[in-house]
Order: structure tokens, then sequence, then C-alpha cells
């Protein structure tokens, strides 16, 4: 068997059927699915999914996404970054180092990262050496983000004003 | 003992001592909880929770904040809208109609709601009338909202640019 690598999904019938295996498939996956059904995409277009495949299974995914610096109400000095989300390792896979895979993978890119982690995942993201960001309440409303930074970058102090108590 | 009713929450010792029953306790908490302890907040300042007391007891809450009508991605046409979150009844209140009332509360500004539920609570939201927004990836991202609209107003056909593949 070759060995483990991080790859970009496409989206087919196929790697959407083996998405529906993952606790996370949600809106993202049916709409993927509509629009390959609609023709409004081509099979394997390329999407934000990555993934490990163990033999010919799909074992772990996330996905990443590059948000534009001019967006960025994160990283000092602001700067494009990217969104994670969707990382999850099926359950007979687990403990093996696959999520850390993933991760790694991300940080590969040099850009800072940001996510919502689920509950009950911190561990994992403190080990991978993610942090809490300041909680700014116009900014993060209901979430709880954590980011990862690269040498030399820091965290905004952000004033972010787009919304307002009622 | 008085009538049951939705009330806006201060912050102060006492309600964020509440606040930790509730299982979405976070960030967002902890960092009232710094501001009111260096004193950058007054005690009793006014905050985005509303809630239900039963007696004495803090017994349902959720956060509602308004967006502003030019970063409004969802309605159409764009104007202001609420985000609401955190709503949460403690368990043994539960069934008990308290969830309906915050829900009836925030419909009655009459504005647009947006919310990104909780796993599993998809059908408490479909009884309150909320349904699935398109789902849009340069906008959504990690979410999976649902929406509610007043009469009259419709979803937006949205091509937010805001991200991009990797």
């Amino acid at each position: 068997m070759e060995p483990m690598k991080v790859e970009r999904l496409v989206i087919n019938f196929k790697t959407l059927e083996e998405f529906k295996q993952f606790k996370n498939y949600g809106n993202q996956e049916l709409s993927m699915l509509e629009d390959l059904q609609s023709n409004i995409i081509e099979n394997d277009s390329v999407s934000p999914f990555f993934g490990i495949y163990f033999g010919n299974a799909l074992v772990a995914r996330m996905s990443l996404y590059k948000v534009e610096a001019k967006y960025d109400h994160y990283f000092d000095p602001p700067q494009d970054y990217l969104e994670l989300w969707k990382l999850e390792v099926l359950p007979d896979y687990r403990g093996k180092g696959f999520g850390k895979m993933l991760v790694d993978f991300a940080k590969s890119y040099n850009l800072p990262i940001k996510t919502n982690p689920r509950i009950n995942s911190h561990g994992f993201w403190e080990k991978m050496g993610f942090q809490k960001a300041k909680y700014n309440m116009e900014r993060d409303l209901g979430e709880n983000p954590l980011i990862w930074t690269p040498e030399g970058v820091g965290e905004q102090e952000s004033e972010a004003t787009n919304s307002q108590n009622v």
C-alpha cells in the first residue's frame, strides 16, 4: 500500500457517497450533490475538502478555504488566512495521527489558520498549537474561534462594529 | 409568583454565576467576566442576553444581536437582521414552552432572524418556522444557518466572494 498522504478531494458521486459516513455531513455536502446532479458543477470539480485514504476508503477529511486579507479581522498584520472546518476522522481510525496530518497539511501553507472547534475537541487543538482568539462579540457572536499563527504573526485588537444590541 | 416573561439580562457577577449552569458557557461569558473584573464594563451593563426567570432562577436564555443591513448577505432586500445564538433551556425546565417564548420574543422585533443550530435541534427550529438557508460556501463556510423571515422578506441569491480555494 502507498504511504498515507493528504490529498485534495474532487467532487463526484463517489466522494459525496463517502462523505455520508462523516458525522458533520450537512448542507454543504447536500448543496454539492445538488449542484452535481443539476450539472451546475462538473464531475470531478475541485473542492475545499482534503482527505486521507486508507486503501480505497476515505477515513479522514477537513475543509480548508482561504479568506482574503481585506476580510481579516483576526490577525495582525491583516492578511490572507485559512478557515478550517469539518476536520473529522472516522471512529475506527482515530488515535493514528490522521487528524494531525490534516492540520500539518493546513499549516504547510504558512498562513494563519482559524477554526471553530466542536465541543470537547479543545484538547486536540491545544496539542496542535491552537489557542483561543480573544473573544470579540461584534465579530464572533456565537463562535468560540481558535487560531494558529505562523512565526511573526500576531492577533488583531479587533474593534469590529458590524452588529449592535437590539 | 409573577407571570413568566422574557427579560434582558444585565451583566453582573450574579448573572455570570447563573450562566455557568448552561452547557454553552464559553468564551463569551468568560470575556464578560474578565471585563467586569477589570472594570472595563460596569456592573449591570446591558448584555445581548435575554432570559426567563422561574422564581429566582434563570432557567432559559439566548443571545440576540442586530447585524446592520450593509453586512446582510442573507435577506432580500438586504436589511438589519437579528443573529440569535446560545438558545438554551436548562434540562429540568424543558418541554414547557420556554424555548418558544424566547424565539417569539426575538420574532417580535419583526426583523429577519439567522441562527446556527446545534446538532439535533432541527426539529425545534422547524416547529418555530425556521428553514435552512441555501448553502453558499463562500458565505457560510462551516455553518449550516437557519433563517426566519417576517412577511414580505425573501432570501438573497448571495454571491459572496470573500474566500476562495487554496
